[in-house]
């Protein structure tokens, strides 16, 4: 998606450890009206999966999930991290392993927002490893739902998780695949 | 607002330790045609207020937040908790403590994304204690921007923060305020 890329190319900055650091529009400070375009460009590319509800997790999945959502009229449901005392046992879980943290986490979902045959989208704003995605993919399956397809904004080619996600079958689809980064140039996968 | 007085009615449960849980539309569902009438009400009560961006807390305030600021045509920020490695040491840090958890943690937003001289609009999905907004309240002090109001979906009238933060001076708006709650009935505080 152009609009994503020159923002990354305008907004990004590569740091030491391939981080790709878009905290000015996408994960800490919210470029409102780009994240409610790409909100639409995830409903052209799913419109008709017969999507029932979106998946996200917290925190910085939720306003991409939201804008889709609006075009898609579904609800978003969002994935706890860690112990919530409000939360009940009620949950489905997945445990997940954070390269950038070097720690696992646990992430949960109530029981009660997910149901036997809901056909889920899973939004994120981020693919590196992919195991945030991968633990969503193990409660959808562990609830009886189906998943139709994953939108990412921002996916890095050049690490593992697009490539094994793809592998097991998943619709995937990025707006933004950097192949490679580098302290002064960013280089993007051409639209297929 | 009736329509989320009516919502809470039909959807919300009181649960044992002064809990209203609204999980089901406000803070792990969303129910987002909802949750975007909210934040076309936010911008009708703070339209004049000239605001420049909306700072709230991960992860529930983010929803309602990038609601409201597709009317205010502002970015988001939201407010992280606890420590992440990416966010740099540049930050203006809030201790908030939590009732509901018993323990206390930091929050923190980075320099870059609050100016001196911004008129920041505070939103969040719950009001208790008071702690969170009083930790934002801090951190806009810190960064010389001006506190222009908070609004809030749920206020718990019958704790502290919002008479608290009222009593500061705060132009603090809640778009449904619980006066008093048990087991089978839920009373709101009548609009002034």
């Amino acid at each position: 998606m152009k609009l994503l890329e020159e923002k990354i190319l305008s907004c990004g900055t590569v740091l030491p450890g391939n981080i790709l650091k878009v905290d000015s529009f996408l994960n800490h400070q919210l470029d409102v009206s780009l994240l409610s375009e790409l909100g639409k460009e995830f409903y052209r590319l799913f419109a008709d999966c017969n999507v029932t509800r979106i998946l996200t997790v917290e925190a910085s999945g939720i306003p991409i999930a939201c804008f889709a959502a609006q075009h898609f009229n579904v609800p978003v449901v969002f994935a706890k991290k860690g112990h919530h005392k409000n939360i009940g046992n009620d949950v489905y879980t997945a445990e997940v392993f954070s390269f950038t943290k070097g720690t696992s986490y646990t992430i949960f979902v109530s029981k009660k927002y997910i149901n036997p045959g809901d056909n889920i989208l899973v939004i994120d704003d981020f693919l590196a490893n992919g195991q945030a995605v991968l633990g969503l993919k193990k409660i959808i399956e562990d609830a009886g739902a189906n998943l139709m397809g994953v939108g990412i904004a921002i996916e890095k080619g050049f690490q593992n998780g697009g490539k094994e996600i793809r592998a097991q079958g998943v619709n995937l689809r990025s707006l933004a695949i950097v192949d490679s980064m580098t302290d002064d140039s960013i280089s993007f996968r051409s639209d297929d």
